[in-house]
This record gives structure tokens, C-alpha cells and sequence, in this order.
């Protein structure tokens, strides 16, 4: 199986084009000598978890922020870094595959050899499985030559997505020690990098050298946080669905007698279908964060689709197109209490077929009105994050048929009177995750790798490498890092009013914020999308001219920087502390003392009431 | 409903630039004279039709092939057009949707335009009912500005694909004579140019004015004959679709654990797939007319994909991507036959639910054996054109259960040794359907417009537009137009020895030649496609730089130019007759005649023999 590993790639030529691309580097990672600028100490979003994250994470949790600047950025107390021994750092393809993954090695691996010609970067063959079993590849140029802005997985492959036994956290352990590793660079989603935390803290108590560092590459778009504004592969994914979305918005305007129920992959958050719905103006979508806000019943959504498809009949319109998040079974909220019921008895080896016999009375009345191909599907095991197998639950087939049915009982009813309601459904994930990268995708991921050099040259274990700003152009970029602890939240959950469950810390994937600007933008224009049929084509990915350069409308209108908020305070800070030295007078004291009385007073109320984006307790 | 046609969209920046592509026109369109060259009269591929078919078109049968050429061209006898007095034109979008309609619209109101400003260029809106009710739209050079180079119908919208009743051809009549027509050009694939031959049969019978022109625009691609190269929207349909083909082979290559089954649009032929596995290299396709010919049953079939998953599992490649046109099912003889029977009981108005209990025993059988999703599907009722519900038969799926059933026999057996077979389905069709056409789309379909002005300058019925030599660019393309009753075919069948039924004369389906090149290149690569995972991607669909230009893979390998060939002939003819004139020697003269008559007997032998590409006899 290895075999087919990093083997050189025949290119057609769009492809041998494209990998003749070479993206710019931001200001602040030009040259050999970078200074690197130690924030404060960070803590995590929800005070109330930081207690039980600095437990599991002793030594590396409450580290400071890293900014990166160019050594002659004027930049009080900053540390250039000159030298630049040889290092020994492996690589390893944690997650699912994402557009743009194969930019992070070349980043890494042209950051390492311009710093020191004699470093070596080692790619595990296979996943995880390679890291566990010491399978590697020592990344060249050459080999990089056919895979440089090119999509998929395919130079390293990818196996399992967790690093968690005790088995597997240990064999990771061996093989860096083995390999004599100073860094270990995991490229993946919420899973693979709260792994990696986890990896960086037994690392650190075992007093392995190696370095851990986490790199935000997954195509769901959900590890988003004040650090993270986007993920590698997102952009792209957006962009080809959008492409395919467009055509079928085409198609239905033509034939003007389809409903298409459209499901995007992005596991259990809305993000890609609300990107998608920004780019392309479908007539709606049903967010899995609306259905579980409003706790909406499979019939509320139905009624919701059907109210809509009439209110569009009443204007002579007998088609349209609804984005599904594959995430929205699981919102629902008593579809999602019947799957735990399943997940439970699956877990205690009840055979697939005594399930239904075996559910609490509701339940077994829910799945026993569903149809038979959708109890089947939520059969199947639950996959390594406890969540159901989103990708094979076909719930725009099961929303298509409970339409139709209610469709028709209006029709007898004589409450509709458009014309015979005919869908169609579609599945849009696998055929845009093997994508060529966007040109965003391919920037992000080449300026992510070089973080990653700098990170590990910083002597920092359990970081994320981050990129802020990513809406400006690439120059205006803001590289750095953050402790992945301080991404981390807790969950709560009480089985009955006696005991509280605390969950382990880890990242968990970020929902879609109804309070934020993207979503706003989506209802703003809501109502246009559902009845003007105001669809957008973007076209399909160009890597030239118009539509080549734009970014996801959900990264430029949220208004993000985060991390250039926190630089921003800290001059101020130290502005205070300037103007106030000993010696300033009574007066500015005083007023200095005053109004800082009452801004700490404030923050620490706005800090100790529940977090509007913080902890779900789903 | 008719309120959206036409109205100006919003351009996304990628649609505008293409808005403002213009295409190139051969030389032989260039100006505002052309002349028009008639050749030999026609006949049907084959003889034994001809008869039926003159029968069938006394008006319209027999005409001479059109060739147009420039005013300056050395053409002896041809007529050269100058006068073009303003005329009244009608166009109707008649078959499926297909990317590059729009253009063929954007072409013929050009050229009208061009030879006289007062022409009048009608569009039926709703497709063909919108012609049989009279409602029309003028084209404007404005209400086309936001339509050029873009995909979809969605100017005139389309609705059903035919215009066959007696009534629908007596509405069709009237319009014409009420719109004070021309010219009616139709826009459609095989059916709707059937369609268009049986009008201007009529309509000359009924001494109505209105010729009538076929355009040959279908994404199936299965619109192929002496006459016709390739069909609008094709290359469009075969390079969306094999990107997406390739983004899933590369995804297939990064995880290595799925077998994708991936069934393309195309109806009853398997054009597309050719086409799309000679782009993509995906490990197996399974053509309708392989199957048809070998008459593989089920089983086989199954059987044939589970020994190539056997292979790959012996080099440890646990992964593939594998193709079927949405046609094979009704390739397969024992479901044909199943099929043939459920529509006959449909048709005796049979409810669905009582067929299985009225079908022949073995046909009951192979019913019941079938998974329940699939005998749903297979009971629907049948198209227009009396095939099954292609798009709506999930053959992926069926497969894919069979194979993973058999592959699981021979892991308990023994003989397959892989890991676990899991597989992935897909459908790729309505995603496609609607994209922004090629350059090549974009480049044809104008031409092709304007070749329809010439047509009904030239004052033919019954013809439709063509261009050939289309694997050479645009300068080199040869423009005319070919009776459309010499591309019918005659279809004879026997229910019993006694009784042969001979079906009305029509265009059928062209389907893959398997003694053509294309389906040659195929198979000299089969082996490396299954077993060497050669994958090739040609990337998004391009409209500038490396692969915006290619063209299709089956029209570059095929060596057809038809028309050319044609040509050259007259003027072999031609010389030989000016060699031998009256005069000439008697040597010379023995000498002719002795060739000639050998020439001659060969040519009839040859003629008389069943055509090898000629009837099917489904």
C-alpha cells in the first residue's frame, strides 16, 4: 500500500500550471531571522473551564501568545531568533483530506532548509498508522515537485483520524524518540489537534524533546475560534460546491419543475452550507444551529419547507433549491435523542436488527415512522467522535419525501395549488474534498507551513500555528501561535439534577454564530433568496483573473482580528503604564486610579456571565 | 411563470467577463454574402430504410447536401446568396437542457441582423409550450447581453421534450402561420430534431412557408452520424464531470478505503463516460454497449467488478473509482426484458403495486430478487422516447450492493483477501447540467447560429445545421447542412417469426462505436487504468490558459470529417468526367470504364451488406 506513496504524479496541464505557482510570503517571514514577540498568558473563552484545562494541562496550558515579526519591526521585548541549528521534524495527515493539506509540507519543508540546509523533514507514510508504525519519507523537492498546490492527501495518505489510546499516544511517543524528533507538525481538524495537545502535554511530563504543533486544516471550517479564523481547504470546498449549487440553480430555472434538496458535507457545524448559500443564493437553507436554537421537530422543518414551496407555487414558481447541512439530523432535536438511544445499545453490542425493539416507547415510534432506508442508515455505528455517520444519513432524501407527502396533502386539501411537487437529491462532499486548492487555500497553507519552521525555531510545544487578517492580501497577514489548551472549552451535562458530568477538555467544532455578521447578512436577505430567485453563479474555481482572488464571504464580513485586537490593547496598556510612571503627578494618578477602578469592575462582570459564543451543552 | 424569461441576471464577476467572449466565425461565414454549394442528393446509412423513409417524407427525403463558402471561394455551381430581404424567425428550446443553448439564439440573431436589421428574431417562451400557445419574446441585442457564453435554458425556459401529437404539430402549424414565420429553428438532441424533420414534412405537405431547422444540441453527446461530430453542451458536460470524477479519484488515493460508484447522465449511450474515463482514468468503466453486445447478465457484471477489486486487493489497493452511464441498466438483457414487461403492464394501466404479481415467472423472479429501492425505481413510468426513467434508476447502488454482497461470499471463502469493500455512490447529472459552457460549447453553438441563417437563407425545410471538422480550429471548421431525414434510421423487430413490425423512421441514439477509435484507445489502456491508478485530472473547467482549448477526447481520436470526405469524392468525380470527355482516347476511355466498373461493384457489395454501425435491433 505504501508503495503508492509520494510517488511522482503524471499532471495534466492545468495541473503542471498550477504547480509552477508560487505563493508570496507575508512580510513578517521574509529572510532568515524572524523575532518573535511572547503576549501575555492565555487562558481559555469560558473562565469557568480554565480550572479543569490547567489539570489536565500542566505544563502546557496558560502559555503565552506568539507574534511574529520581521526582525526590524520595531517591536519592544521582542526575541530574534539568529540561529538556526539543524532540526529533525516529521510530519504527519491527521484529519480528512482538505485541499491544500500537500502547501503545508512544502511550506514546512522550504522554511526548514532555507534556515539550515542540513534539516530534515520526515513525512509519516499512511496517517497515523505511519506515525504508530515508523513509516516515513524524507520530503525533497523533487518529490514535492508534482504535489506543490495540488489537492487531495495523496503524497502521504491518511488512515485513522485519532492519536488517543494509551497505545497510540505511547507509539507516538517511541517514534519521536526513536526518530530523535525535534518538532512533530500535525496537520488536521478539532479532533486531530486536541490530540495533539494531548500529545504536547505527555510529551512535555515525559521530558520528550520533540515539540508538538497543530496546524487548522479541515474542510468543515469548524475550528474557528479568537485565534483561528478560517481552515485550510474551506475556501475550496465553498467555491466547488458553490460551482455545482450554481449549475443546479441554472438547471432548476430552466426546467422550472424540480425542488433540488442539495446536502453539503461539513460534518456536525452549518458553516459550508452558509458559505454556500452567501456564494451562490439558493432559495434556502436549513442551518443544524437554527433547527437546535429553536428546537424545530422534523415536522416544524417540513411544515417550514412546505409553507415555503407553496408560497413560491402562489407566485408560478414550481422549482427551487434548499442546501441541508449533513450536520442538521443531529440538530433535530428528537432525531438526536433517538440516536443516542441507538449509539448506547450499538456500544453494548446489540445487534443492528433487536435495536428497535430495544428503544424507549418514543423512540421506537419516531424510528418506526421513519422510512426504512433512513432507520438503516441511523443504524450504522457512530464514528470516533461519537457523532452519527453524517455522510451516509441521507436526510435530504428524508426531508424531499415528509415534503412530498405533506406536498400532496395540501394539494387534496386544496390549501396548494402549484404544480405536482417533483425532487431531486444530491449528496455535494466527496467530489469537492479532492479538489485542486483555491489560490486562497494554496496561500494559506504554504504561509501556515513556514508558521509551523517558526514555531518549532521558538522552542514552542502544544501551539497552533495561526495566521490572522486573512481577509486583507497576503502582505497584511499576521503570523503567530497559540496554545491549543486555550481553545479548549468543557462540557457540562447533567443525566439527572444530582450530578453534574464533566466532559474532558478538547476543541470542540465551532457552530455557526446566529449572532454574527454572516448569519445576519444570510436572514437579511433571506426572504429575496427564497422568492426572487436571485441566483448567483461564481462559476467554476479559476486560478486567473475575475473570482480567482475572492475569499469567503463568511471570512470578510465577520469583522475577526483578534489577535490584532489583543496587540492593540497591550500598547495601550503599556501606554498607561508610560504616562503613569512614578513621579507623574497626584492628578493623573488619581484619574488614572479612577477610571481603571471602574473599567476592571466592568470586565469582570462581562467575564463571569456565561460566554454568548462559549460552551454548548448539547 | 413566463414573467422570469428573459429578464437581465446578475453576473457574478466571472460571468461577466465571459459575457464578453466573442467568438470567432469560420471564414465561410464571414461578410454578408455566402455562398451556398449543393452536393449529390442524400440517402439513409441504410439502404434498406430508404425506402420506408421516402415513404414516410415524400417532401423532404432525397435533398442534396448544403455546403457554404465564402463569396470568393473557386466553388463551380454555386449559388451565391446576396439578397436578404428581412425575415420573420422562430426559435424554441425543445430537448433537455444543455450549456451553450444560449448561444446557439445569440448566433442566429446576429446573423439576421448582419444581412438585414429588419429581421425579427422570436423566441417561444416555456419551450414547446410556449410554441404551441404563441407566446413569444423578441431577442434584442440587450435582452442577450447577460445570456452570451452563460449556461442553462433560462432565457426562453424549456418544458416538455416533444412536439409529436397531432395536435402539438397542428398548434405548431398554426403558430407559424399565425406568426407569419419563416424560419422555426429547434434546439434540441435526437428526438426534438425527429420531431423538427416530421414538421417541416408537414409543413410543406400543408404549403405553410416555414422552413424548419434542427440544431444539434444535447449534453448525451448521442446525436452522431455522417453529418454530425459532436453536439452543444458535451464538452461542457464531459470536462465538469471530470473534474469532479478526478477530485474523487484523488480522494480515492488519499484515504484508500472507498470504491466509488459514480453513475454519469447520458441516456440510453455511454458517451459520456467514454468520454470522462478517457479524460480522468478512473480504474473501470462498464459501457451500456459492451454489455449490449456481450449480453452480460447481472451476475456477470457483478462478477467482473468484484475479480477487479480482487486484483487491486492483490497489489493492496484497497480503493477505485469506478463508472457506469445511467444507460447500462437497461443494458442488461434479463432487466430489459423485466423492464419491457413492467412498462407494458403500466401502460394497461396496472396499479404499481399489482406488477409483481402479473409478471412472467422468470421476470417475477429477478423482481424479487432485486433490492426494494430498486424495484421502487424500476416501476416508474416510463419516458416519452419509451425508455426507463434513466436518471431515476440508482444502478450505482444496486451494484455496489451486489458487489459488496459477493466480495463479503469470497472473504468467507477465502479467495478475496482485502480489507473490508466499502463503497460510495454517486450521481453525476443535474450538477453538471447547468454549468457555463466550454469555449468550445460557446464557439460551436454561435457558429452553429449563424449556420442556421444561412440555412434559411438557402430556403431549405427539413435540414439541420452543421459543422464538421471541429477537432481543427475555428478557421478550418466546414459549415452546411444535411437533410435531417438522412439521418434516420429505420427499427425492425420481431415479436414472432411470422410477424416483422417495422417502427417509424427517426434519428436513434448513436451509440458507442466499439470498433471505433475512441472505445480502442479505451481498451489499450484498460488494464493500466484498473490496476496502475494513472489517475488524471484535468481540473476545474478553464476559460483561459492550459486546457481552456482542449477539446474532447473521443472527437480528436475519431478521424470523421464526413463532409470533407464527401467533397474530395465530388472532385474526383468531377476530374474523372473532365478527363474522359468526349474526345479523350479510346485507351483512355477502356481504361475508365474498365476501373469504374470494378469500383462500382465493389461499392454495391459493400453497400448491400448489413452497416456495421447501422440499425440496433433492441
Amino acid at each position: 500500500m505504501d508503495s503508492d506513496y509520494g510517488i511522482p504524479r503524471e499532471l495534466s496541464d492545468l495541473q503542471k500550471l498550477r504547480s509552477l505557482y508560487q505563493p508570496q510570503l507575508p512580510p513578517c517571514l521574509e529572510g532568515t531571522a524572524v523575532r518573535v514577540e511572547f503576549g501575555d498568558t492565555t487562558t481559555s473563552l469560558d473562565p469557568a473551564d480554565a480550572h479543569t484545562i490547567a489539570r489536565a494541562f500542566p505544563h502546557t496550558f496558560g502559555k503565552p501568545l506568539a507574534h511574529f515579526f520581521r526582525p526590524t519591526a520595531k517591536v519592544p521585548d521582542a526575541q530574534v531568533i539568529t540561529e538556526h541549528p539543524a532540526v529533525r521534524v516529521g510530519l504527519v495527515f491527521c484529519g480528512r483530506q482538505s485541499p491544500g493539506g500537500h502547501n503545508v509540507i512544502w511550506g514546512l519543508h522550504k522554511a526548514l532548509k532555507i534556515h539550515n540546509p542540513n534539516s530534515t523533514l520526515l513525512g509519516f507514510l499512511g496517517g497515523t498508522q505511519g506515525l504508530f508504525a515508523q513509516k516515513t519519507l524524507e520530503i525533497t523537492d523533487d518529490i514535492l515537485s508534482t504535489y506543490k498546490n495540488q489537492g487531495g492527501y495523496d503524497l502521504l495518505g491518511r488512515t485513522q483520524d485519532q492519536i488517543r489510546t494509551t497505545e497510540q499516544v505511547q507509539a507516538s511517543l517511541a517514534a519521536c524518540n526513536d526518530l530523535k524528533l525535534d518538532g512533530l507538525v500535525i496537520i488536521g481538524g478539532v479532533t486531530s489537534n486536541t490530540d495533539a495537545a494531548q500529545l504536547a502535554e505527555t510529551f512535555a511530563e515525559a521530558k520528550c524533546p520533540t515539540k508538538v504543533v497543530g496546524v487548522p486544516v479541515t474542510l468543515n471550517g469548524d475550528l474557528k475560534n479568537q485565534f483561528v479564523e478560517t481552515n485550510v481547504g474551506f475556501d475550496t470546498i465553498c467555491k466547488v460546491n458553490s460551482q455545482l449549487i450554481s449549475n443546479v440553480c441554472t438547471d432548476a430555472l430552466s426546467a422550472e419543475k424540480y425542488y433540488y434538496f442539495i446536502r453539503l458535507m461539513g460534518r456536525k457545524a452549518s458553516h459550508v452550507a452558509l458559505e454556500c448559500t452567501l456564494q451562490s443564493h439558493p432559495n434556502m437553507v436549513i442551518l443544524g444551529e437554527e433547527v437546535a436554537a429553536s428546537k424545530l421537530t422534523l415536522f416544524d422543518i417540513t411544515k417550514q419547507i412546505c409553507d415555503a414551496v407553496q408560497a413560491r407555487a402562489e407566485q408560478d414558481k414550481n422549482h427551487g433549491v434548499i442546501l441541508l447541512p449533513e450536520g442538521l439530523i443531529e440538530s433535530i432535536p428528537e432525531v438526536y435523542a433517538l440516536l443516542k438511544e441507538i449509539h448506547s445499545l450499538l456500544r453494548q453490542n446489540v445487534p443492528a436488527d433487536k435495536i428497535s425493539s430495544q428503544l424507549s416507547p418514543w423512540a421506537s415510534a419516531l424510528f418506526e415512522f421513519l422510512p426504512l432506508f433512513i432507520r438503516k442508515q441511523l443504524l450504522l455505528h457512530p464514528e470516533s467522535d461519537d457523532s452519527a455517520q453524517l455522510s451516509q444519513i441521507e436526510t435530504e432524501k428524508l426531508l424531499a419525501h415528509l415534503v412530498e407527502n405533506e406536498i400532496n396533502m395540501r394539494l387534496k386539501a386544496g390549501t396548494y395549488k402549484g404544480k405536482k411537487f417533483n425532487a431531486i437529491c444530491h449528496f455535494f462532499g466527496y467530489q469537492a474534498r479532492g479538489s485542486l486548492p483555491s489560490k486562497f487555500d494554496c496561500d494559506y497553507a504554504y504561509v501556515l507551513g513556514h508558521v509551523c519552521y517558526h514555531v518549532l525555531a521558538a522552542g514552542l510545544n502544544g501551539y497552533m500555528a495561526t495566521i490572522t487578517n486573512l481577509k486583507n492580501p497576503v502582505n497584511k497577514w499576521r503570523c503567530g501561535a497559540a496554545p491549543i489548551t486555550a481553545m479548549m472549552t468543557v462540557k457540562r451535562w447533567s443525566q439527572n439534577p444530582n450530578s453534574l458530568s464533566v466532559g474532558k477538555p478538547a476543541i470542540h467544532p465551532a457552530t455557526v454564530d446566529l449572532k454574527g455578521k454572516a448569519y445576519e447578512l444570510l436572514r437579511q436577505n433571506a426572504t429575496r433568496f427564497l422568492l426572487d430567485d436571485i441566483y448567483r453563479n461564481p462559476g467554476p474555481l479559476q486560478f486567473d483573473g475575475p473570482g480567482a482572488d475572492a475569499k469567503a464571504v463568511t471570512l470578510c464580513v465577520e469583522d475577526q482580528d483578534y489577535m490584532g485586537r489583543i496587540k492593540k490593547l497591550q500598547e495601550y496598556l503599556d501606554k498607561v503604564r508610560t504616562i503613569v510612571k512614578p513621579g507623574c503627578s497626584q492628578e493623573v494618578l488619581k484619574a488614572a486610579l479612577s477610571v481603571m477602578a471602574s473599567v476592571t469592575e466592568v470586565l469582570s462582570v462581562m467575564s463571569s456571565s456565561p460566554s454568548p459564543s462559549g460552551a454548548q451543552t448539547l
